[in-house]
């Protein structure tokens, strides 16, 4: 059906003023597909892992051990269980992620926007923090955010430190990086200290060689960015780094949400600040 | 008198552990006349400027516009009184800093270790945080200072950072640098940003260049320290700060402590953390 391309910008500015509840129920009746960044500002959003109980204590012991890059806000109390209420009253994990992606043995096999059929008994549900909540707190106190301002998906790499070890997970830490002056780069870590769960302060800043990264221009997920001569490239530990554990691990099934199609929950981003 | 190597060393390992009080006493008798650094450890010493009513007016406003290098702890409530109570009982700002230097439009006249016959109605007392306090800070957290493990002053230097001018008083910043590993860098944001009385986080790190400093071997104040291949330079503001400012502006009479030489409070260090 023709819409004007007006209309559809009006449709989806009204979309971004949504509550989390409004929204959710769009994704649920499969109206809204895409990439959440920009919806329902203000509130927290999760990467999601979902794994047999079999797989899920050694994972939770992975995210315990490595609370930067994998920093866990929920998990369900009990396998099987699919309502997350702790994050907002109706939120059912089989339906309200937009697009969910299943993996068997490390292997993508499906995309799909409803995993209702695929349910098991067993499945744990893990929701990690992810770097919008804290982007937005850069963003309120003045700071600009390239991959925002230059629309681009932020780049991330792979390096050389290693996480934690945790029965069959394993790997080293995906960081995501965003340029910044000195003075914005000091605080930033500030701001971003009071955020342990989205991610933390930074774990490095400025030489990339010595965390294991050769060219900036070349990320290994995402898309590079501008850095200025006068700018430091300042490094987050990024949610990427479970899903890389994940497909080292290979287990026999792994669901996750598409990356950039986040679950919303009920939670205020501020809520997270622990000091 | 001949006094035997030990006997000297316990005599200084003794003082060591005096008592803030304690100590201040020796000082009052003329008994201590050097540097205060490591004395009375864990509580906090001040930087000490006096100046005529005439001119405090000013000074306050200075410090309260640029508070990173001049950290205001304390003052005297009202002109001519010696006795800083909020600081310390018995505290006589007359008696109880080891030296004094005394300036005379800009001009360093004379050193003194007691003040008493200079004293006048119209002096007001300005008591400036100082880095021996966030210092303690981070080697509590297991950080290495490079200018406490080389046994040398920290190495300071001017900028091209320019202060906030109140009155007479304006000039631009001076930073002490600490080189650090990146992730100790950024523990050292943190924990200095809970202590803002004595300078809170750094303004700087990284590229000396980009704040006006041409050669971090040529300090235009203390030593040189090393600097190795995978660390930062990071800059704090620096108490020197408000003593350029002072040199400029040349009042006709101004009384300092002599550098290292500083006001011991019974203030404990961690009164002043804010969070």
């Amino acid at each position: 059906m023709y819409q004007p391309l007006e209309q559809k910008k009006e449709q989806k500015k009204d979309r971004k003023n949504l509550s989390p509840a409004a929204f959710r129920a769009l994704v649920r009746q499969g109206s809204f597909t895409g990439n959440t960044s920009g919806y329902a500002q203000g509130f927290v959003q999760g990467n999601v892992v979902i794994l047999p109980k079999s797989w899920a204590d050694d994972f939770l012991r992975f995210c315990q051990k490595n609370p930067k890059p994998c920093p866990l806000i929920a998990m369900s109390n009990n396998a099987g269980e699919y309502l997350l209420t702790e994050l907002g009253e109706d939120i059912d994990i089989r339906t309200d992620v937009p697009r969910y992606r299943i993996f068997k043995k490390g292997q993508l096999v499906a995309e799909m926007n409803d995993i209702s059929t695929l349910w098991q008994d067993d499945f744990v549900t893990f929701i990690l923090g992810c770097s919008f909540s804290f982007e937005e707190a850069l963003l309120a106190d003045g700071l600009e955010i390239r991959n925002i301002s230059e629309n681009k998906n932020v780049p991330m790499y792979r390096t050389n430190i290693a996480c934690k070890s945790a029965g069959r997970f394993s790997g080293n830490m995906v960081v995501s990086m965003r340029p910044l002056l000195a003075k914005e780069a000091i605080r930033a870590i500030q701001i971003c200290s009071r955020f342990p769960q989205v991610h933390g302060a930074p774990v490095h800043l400025g030489d990339p060689s010595l965390i294991g990264i050769d060219d900036l221009n070349q990320p290994d997920f995402g898309d590079s960015v501008t850095i200025k001569d006068d700018e430091l490239p300042v490094f987050w530990a990024c949610g990427v780094t479970p899903q890389v554990a994940l497909a080292q691990a290979k287990p026999e099934l792994c669901i996750t949400h598409t990356p950039g199609a986040m679950l919303i929950t009920d939670i205020p981003n501020s809520k997270l600040a622990v000091l």
